[in-house]
């Protein structure tokens, strides 16, 4: 019954080794097995920099911590390109992202300076970048940052949004972009 | 271009109302809406009551944080069955479930008494209940417990785990549970 668990705290599968980083410690090559392993909505995040320039970023991390009120999360690195202005922002805009959504995601995901090049977004209340034909989108206000390490869990009060066109949700599993599949 | 997005804050869709709570309030509605669309990995998360007792629930809201250090987050509402442990424990088990631990992914969301009567998990590293045949878990210990409103962030850094065989990873999506389908 536990042919497949070790339970030693430190002593790793006999699974494939990581190809990326075989000789990883013990809990980052468990860390990257896991997660490995779990499949994540996709979900792109912006904001403006204090002089008005658009910023954001395509986010695996996005979750649900309360309805009432409504309170989202996401984390980031403190060095990502677009830390400076999440740091003193006062409100985001978190889109959900489709799977026609794709070619933004990877745009989000790219060179900083290219990601809001194109007509892919446009101003939306508060003037914040609002990314068009995602599936649905919210604005909210930063209640709280807790910094980690050299990372940041950022927490967001929902105020408002809206809906696109319905499509299917845009994942990111095993490296590649996929959509939901059959129910189990 | 703009066709589906409405700038407004708090003006909502045009799309259809909300079945269950047709007079949500917009940041409400704009919630329930936005988090429809978006789906997430299951992953479980276990620790030890101070008098022994093994306590868990089902999670949606798992997300990195960090690689180095390895870094992991999930949310909670302090009401929840699992919150008295959850706040005073030092380490957790954090398990990422497959399409073939459905049924567990159901126990651990079910009545609070049940979660643990079965053959389903063992006592693992520091005593801390590990739930058999999933893909893939870690142990960590709580670094920070960020309370807001009656919820928690909590974040954990991973120290070790294990594998288990190969599986489709767990999703949930529009209420049910999905596995990842087509690359787009």
């Amino acid at each position: 019954m536990q042919k497949n668990i070790d339970p030693a705290p430190t002593t790793l599968p006999t699974g494939p080794p990581l190809a990326a980083d075989p000789n990883a410690p013990d809990d980052l090559a468990a860390f990257k097995h896991a997660f490995r392993r779990h499949a994540a909505g996709v979900a792109a995040i912006t904001t403006l920099a204090p002089d008005g320039t658009p910023v954001g970023f395509t986010a695996t991390s996005l979750a649900s911590l309360s309805a009432v009120p409504p309170l989202a999360t996401f984390n980031m690195a403190r060095s990502a390109s677009s830390w400076a202005a999440m740091a003193v922002a006062d409100r985001v805009v978190i889109h959900m992202l489709g799977a026609h959504n794709r070619a933004v995601a990877e745009k989000l995901a790219g060179p900083h300076a290219e990601r809001f090049t194109g007509d892919h977004w446009r101003p939306g209340p508060y003037g914040l970048p609002v990314l068009t034909d995602v599936t649905s989108w919210m604005v909210g206000r930063i209640v709280e940052r807790l910094p980690v390490h050299n990372n940041a869990v950022v927490v967001v009060q929902i105020e408002g949004g809206g809906m696109g066109a319905d499509d299917e949700a845009l994942l990111y599993h095993e490296r590649s972009y996929r959509v939901p599949g059959a129910s189990v």
